[in-house]
């Protein structure tokens, strides 16, 4: 059984109505929700508001997987929390930061670059798989359809990725590595930029097969 | 003095009008002309006509970096001389194949996939360069524009680069990995997307630049 | 069930007595038979002499990972065939070269490289992990002895792999890229290379168990 | 002209002998004065103690390259100061780390991993370059022989390098990636493993060779 904890600042989530239509029971436990359909994986969800921000050392040993859903309230981790997080990647537990989590501590700690990228509006965005035998692309059309996404804009300032996985094209020629999988350690780090938190994302099928295979990658 | 031989199948810039009127001089003659500007590259061209398709191994032995452009006549360069120019980038020369030199024997042979894509039509295209410190990227704007280009569509079966220096997006959310450099053997090559026989790609100052750019690193 | 061929070329096997005497039941029989004993796992092992060398098209359909081990025949094998085995990677299948392998011609057209290295004879062998959380290094310790294999030496004419596993150290100060991870179209290709014909390196469990693990990562 | 700034804790240098007989003049001083050797390159030193450890915003912003020698004083390096370098290199600041710098704060900031390695004791090293083809290897024979060199080894908790150059090997059948570069933002990394403050690594002119081919590999 793999362990995951979906981490959830938490914070749109409860004052924003367009947000909270979306996701009525919080992105983080719709998340937990469909990875908790696998029958190999066991997810639970935290936030920011929990204790130690949900993330003490005994949650991280207990998680073989993280995920990251973060965007107006990074700077309210306590950097020995983002820390605490790296490390346990070095030691071996999977990271999968999602769409403004770009900018989270732990991502940019495990980076060492700057992580930005510009937002130039709301697009349809396709989804293109460049790595089509890469495990977390197993059974995804190629393209994935989004009717409409926050769009993400190169240069996106990371380190090139180890595997290149999705890459996403949006109205108006806009481009940008999506899908970025990362050795960090003994630890697996993939970051992937749909989910924007007015939009129901986080319901389609095709996304929730992504993240579920990304969970299996980043335990194997 | 970098010593550059410009290759091109040289076909259907004698029989089609649409060619000849965007490349009166021949494609390869545009390229080597624009190339001899700079006063560190000594470029002239050659073509599938020639003696051993220009491509002896007097020539290569002489060549620092080879720029490649065919299309309709891949199957006209005996396999040979493919391998005559694989092996001379083992040992150290740089190549540049360029826009539908994705299918050209010397390319395959070095890639070692299909490098098959898709054409889905013709299109304006951004291109995006992904790793703005690279010195084929020099002085390049980000993105740049080109009002209209055959598109190339992703899967792109090409290994992954060693460096994914552009993105070209496409009108209709397309998506395709537009500059990508590998080191093999001794030598390195560039793959550069841009370039339709029909349209004045070659003579965009920027192009240019590129090309030059992407010389001295292959040299290096 | 994962569906594996072993393949080997099956010649030294049959006529060097110190062959024989390491694998008396043939190299490809050892291989194969270890693989069984994962209850995930289903080997055949096929040589050289079978009809169309044991690969044919209806063998290679119903192949997910071939392993492969050539030494002094790797000519024998056609072109036809060699293609044939680097086209169902495209598609998907996985493929382990093994030791001299480095010049199989599988190995070769999907490198696109000469595939050259060094031999300078024959001596201890530690390999060391240099990517401890990849699945081929899982429950595998770090380093490996080796009592005695044949030196394989830098520089190893490969592209970079895509994950660098393994490095073997031998004695006298010498080095070799020896476990190497690419993707190639939709398929994956691991160069392992311990394995001398004339030293136990098949029946020790450590490498056993590496194998094993390739297997398993060739087809996820 | 190549503007470069090579920085040095220099506290070994004052006040261990064995390393004051190696460098009489500071190390810093040393790998200065070879790089002025070159045409291009205009180096000077500073140290740990000066003021902000010669490390100001105005003296970042007039430098090209940075080469960081540390060992025993790395966290007298203020945070502010690290990431100062870390947002250089961001900018397209080049920064060689040599030997202990592993542990230097820029490096682990620019690493995201905990760059720890091992370090067994004293051995003879053979530095062998893994790709001959690289700019930092223009020029060097391979193997390099290094008489005696403090002993670095696997596991280096590094991200994979976008360029592996150079793997060293040990007396005792111990590797390590030895030269490591990476793209960072719009600037380039590459660390370079031999140069223990006892031995004289720097008066080596094949050593002097590759860290002016670096300098001028971070600046292109």
């Amino acid at each position: 059984m793999i362990k995951v904890l979906v981490w959830c600042e938490n914070r749109q989530n409860k004052t924003d109505e367009a947000v909270k239509a979306v996701y009525p029971n919080g992105m983080h436990n719709t998340i937990a929700d469909f990875l908790n359909l696998d029958p190999e994986i066991s997810a639970k969800a935290v936030t920011l508001d929990d204790p130690e921000c949900g993330l003490s050392e005994e949650a991280l040993k207990d998680t073989d997987v993280l995920l990251w859903w973060g965007h107006i309230a990074h700077h309210e981790v306590p950097d020995e929390i983002a820390k605490r997080v790296q490390h346990h990647v070095w030691r071996g537990m999977g990271l999968i930061p999602l769409h403004s989590a770009h900018f989270s501590k732990p991502f940019k700690l495990l980076m060492g670059t700057s992580c930005d990228l510009s937002v130039p509006g709301f697009f349809k965005e396709q989804l293109w798989c460049t790595l089509p035998g890469h495990p977390i692309a197993k059974g995804i059309p190629n393209p994935i359809q989004i009717e409409v996404e926050e769009g993400y804009n190169e240069v996106f300032d990371i380190p090139q990725p180890d595997e290149l996985v999705f890459i996403g094209a949006f109205e108006g020629c806009r481009v940008f590595r999506a899908g970025c999988a990362y050795h960090r350690g003994r630890g697996k780090v993939f970051y992937f930029q749909p989910g924007h938190e007015t939009f129901p994302i986080y319901h389609n099928a095709t996304i929730q097969q992504i993240l579920t295979n990304a969970v299996k990658w980043a335990k194997a």
